[in-house]
């Protein structure tokens, strides 16, 4: 057995959403130990969160955590980071700068600058940085885009991707959501609420299964809800070189949806439909056919294969796509494959995703004027 | 037994689609016997056409038919104008004129002018004038729409609709098909091509059920099939009044999806959809709770019990949904509704699909920029 | 254009569900008018409900229809027979002995021997006799049966049927709901209630998508309302010939079931699911594959489009699968062929599920022991 | 932090299913660490899975193992047993001996005899004994047991349960299929073959759900692929002592079905139904009703909310249903409560499935007689 490798995270303490997640996700494959943590910047909170946890380590601050770890003989080979967004940058660069892999939760940066930054360093040290973009785990996602790739579509004229949640439809912020709380604050989160919380994932995962990205939006962001000081719904028209159309919205405040992740691809010979929350299941519908349901365990490509664990009928999850890039990272970690191995969403693709940000911003504040992306 | 009115047929002879969808609808519900027709401008083949149906008087001519029957004691009551879109118009200002009602196929016509000279013509006629948005007839969309008005939803935020189809994702307008081929040449079916034939339903299903007509409009068409004349794809944000936000889209290049028109709409306290593929069930989803498939047959309130035939599990469709569009023409005839029953659509909704039809042009010629639409 | 055929009617009186289906089943495709009606066995419930219905000639007794029809130049081709069970056989004998076609709701008669004999007569005279196994006239049920017609499927080694209702699961046959009372009613509706309404539907179109009758039969009928004397739910094993094995299930008890007919066929290469709730698609999934849907408009078999209106994506419904039972009665009854055309269920197809009910009933009795069919 | 218990396991190694799946079912929520196994009988590949696994202690023997763990200090707290089943009951035997928790694949033994011994000792000695039931750990297979305690449903009149596979359609257990050689082998699997592996599930959510026990069953089992010397589908009726009625039957010649273990249940009230496939919803429909879609995250009862990890819409499967177990037996463990927790299911639950297995055996050995269960 290659031995575990060691992990370190930053953020995730008690209470957290996504830091216990990534910790299941970091589990699963059984290709991490978690060893060290900064799970908090208040230090007691820190500590008691590691202790509960069972983490050996814990540390008041990341970067003394950076520091000590990369000292160590048996110091962490990644860290992974679960702030709050604006803190990924500043936590990200200490951790490259001490010759740590990387593995960060999206969107990976507040600005496109920051995120630009990141990837110059990154690619300087020769490190791996991952971007959990959670949905491109999915084995359908990855045989979708093999479908694409291999021309199953024919030439893809239209996208149409949407994100549709409901959990920010009242002013819960102000209620002792904690989750809520920060990313609702652009402090916080950055300039794009609802946008960089889960447009950029529907960006992504459209940009990931077509292979393509498209060249110009013309966007508008909104927030329904009376003074909450950042979006909590976008909405958007694409246009790609190849002459593809798209749309794509994303919002926090549909009623009576729970994560409602879905993409739709049609091509000249075929079109393809995922929902994230059926993700054992793919639709595929040639031109004027019948559809076909693939399903999860059944289909025999290797893409999806290599990221299944059980048969058919045994649905896999959220978890176990989060779990599968964890294990993508430990294989380029261990591989030395610094630049991903082309499943693995890395820092090049969270930087795409700055930029979809920063183009639906300036595209939003010109009253939906078409902005080249790029 | 109230007397069957009287129904002749403008267009609609052997091999046409529409004609004789509009002639099952007719006979559903058993309140119009078609006893005059002038089904193709062909005089041969009218007449062959009319026997081979069994109808009891033939015109060569749509004039010479509007006289005629104006003139008999047991003329037409009514006429259904199932001709390509570019004689709507013509035909339906004769048959007004002579003093009938008219039940006409969508789009009304093929241009603002024209639909809102028909408008003033019924109006002063004080002629019944429906349009059959056939998806209108559907029980569950009336459903829908009367949970909206009763403020099921709360304050509407998001209007989601869109409608797809494949079937002209090659050129098969060069292939025989007739269909095809009047529906693609602008001299026929006017300036809109998918815009017209779909979108227009499209745009008015959601005007329909959340009673809310947007104010503003930034759209794009676009043609995907080489040397097509006429758009194939139409993509729309829409603006409204009370700070809603909307996306519309339409397309018959969306390869795999037959008749796919599906409505969401999402208010402060409740979302619903609608897929008129699945016309039985609707769902109604709460703010955070269950969504909950409400069907027709079992739903009780008097908006779907009026337009139900048979028990829930006992599946209407498509055609019923037309028949009801006939029934409650019948109603209003005999009832001397002639601003319609607040339900049937009625000329004034054939007017406002034109004015989207408009608008969309108009924002689509100037690079998708924001149109108010009226 | 042939002539409508002329179709008179016993029973469907004002209030009747099922004559209310026959009446516009007839009228959808156009190949009868209905002319004569005796339906009600009260005169004047009889005269208002014909009058109220537009039909010309009402009689207060069948037998006077029978005969007075017959005699008449123009007299009625048909008899649709829409009577509680009980009646059924001695209106059926009326008409076939004055040379009458007959259409027939199911079931037949209320014992094998009255089954048998009109069966008998039906082929002396050389009459059509429809029986109105609703579900047969659906594309699809006609596509999967084409299916395993031609080994789609392979061997058949699994049938599952089952047909599910919930309008019996209160006594609401002493709250003045005319259907439930007579169907719960022995003398009216004979000795099977659930079995008889709709188990046999269930056997039927096992029977008629298989071409398998099965050879043995070990069941349970079961009454659960207190009070009821007849059964609300049936529940079966079988056996076929070839080894198949089987199981049937029908309750008119299974509190939030509509009208929930299902049908699975597993053979060795493939397995068929259908439920007539959505009854535009079919699914076939092949052995270890996936999944495929299809859809009828866009199925392309014969048999398929023989019994096909409308386009792929407008869905068809009860009333249109009702219809199909009607033309293709008109066919038979046109050219003669008394014996069916293969597709259309006939007399013969009624004996059967008498002796299916035979069967149960006496494995019931029987604690559930084998009983041998036929 | 609670320390993480010590875990070990027999059987196992690799290119078994099920070893490797308790293994991430026991990482997932973070309660077990395992450090001792015997996972093969083949010393060599015990010793070589170990390695590759990262186990510490490796055992070319169970008994040993059992014996040197009791005496160690730091020995596990806990086995998982996951060999073919004629194992089961020997090696339980010797671990419950040396004092040491039992955590046990299903079928729990191949003879009622066996099983009823293993529940014996284990009460003797005050061990915790879990059977991992692996569907009975999904969040919403415990809302309906709660809702249906809590008399959601009525009064229960139906219980409709079936498990449907079609991977022994063909003789796989011929072509190095591994699985299907020993499930199909008599001197490893038991007398059961479908019945055992699948059936067993069957049964046993129907019980868990419903909280009742069938008390007569008729049953028989068939074999479909020649010369496999065991049961490949199994069908049975049930009557309850209240007066209820069910069906069940499992197969694993259903050609097409992956992995479908369905459960419908009807009450007085309402109706339930829940498909493991899509483990994330469940659908209650009420006497006349709407159907409501429950959906784990966003349904709120301690039962549902205790077996889930991340919100509605980040869909959870097969992998958190098992981990669930593994985290109730660590708690049961920890806790001392032996007899289970109320919702873990323990070897009283495995008895209970063998004496189904008894029973189904013995009545169709005699042509499906009604067999008393217990």
């Amino acid at each position: 057995m290659t031995r575990r490798l060691r992990l370190g995270m930053v953020g995730g303490g008690e209470g957290a959403f996504i830091g216990a997640v990534h910790r299941i996700a970091a589990r699963i494959d059984d290709r991490f130990e978690l060893v060290a943590g900064a799970l908090s910047s208040d230090p007691q909170r820190a500590a008691s969160s590691a202790a509960a946890i069972g983490i050996a380590r814990s540390y008041a601050d990341f970067r003394e955590m950076a520091r000590t770890e990369a000292a160590r003989e048996d110091g962490i080979d990644a860290v992974a980071i679960v702030t709050p967004n604006h803190l990924h940058a500043r936590i990200a660069t200490a951790f490259l700068e001490a010759g740590i892999h990387v593995i960060c939760d999206k969107p990976l940066a507040v600005s496109l600058d920051e995120g630009e930054a990141l990837a110059r360093l990154a690619r300087e040290k020769g490190l791996v940085f991952a971007v959990t973009y959670t949905y491109t785990g999915y084995p359908l996602v990855r045989h979708a885009r093999a479908l694409v790739q291999a021309g199953a579509l024919g030439d893809v004229r239209l996208v149409n991707v949407e994100y549709a949640q409901d959990w920010l439809s009242l002013p819960v912020e102000h209620q002792s959501n904690r989750q809520a709380a920060w990313r609702t604050d652009p402090a916080l989160a950055g300039p794009a609420g609802c946008l960089g919380d889960i447009g950029t994932h529907a960006y992504q995962l459209a940009e990931y299964v077509t292979g393509m990205r498209p060249s110009e939006v013309s966007a508008e962001v909104a927030t329904f809800v009376p003074n909450r000081p950042i979006d909590d719904h976008v909405q958007a028209m694409l246009r790609y070189a190849n002459g593809a159309r798209g749309m794509l919205w994303a919002s926090q405040v549909a009623a009576g949806e729970e994560n409602a992740l879905r993409l739709r691809v049609y091509g000249t010979k075929a079109g393809l439909a995922f929902d994230q929350q059926n993700p054992n299941e793919l639709w595929i519908t040639p031109l004027g056919g019948a559809s076909e349901r693939i399903t999860r365990g059944r289909v025999q490509s290797a893409e999806a294969l290599h990221a299944t664990r059980v048969p058919a009928g045994h649905p896999e999850g959220y978890l176990e796509a989060f779990a599968q890039l964890y294990t993508d990272a430990a294989s380029c970690i261990e591989q030395g494959a610094t630049q991903g191995d082309g499943w693995l969403t890395t820092v090049d693709d969270g930087v795409a995703g700055l930029r979809f940000i920063d183009a639906v911003l300036t595209s939003s504040r010109a009253n939906a004027a078409w902005v080249t992306i790029e």
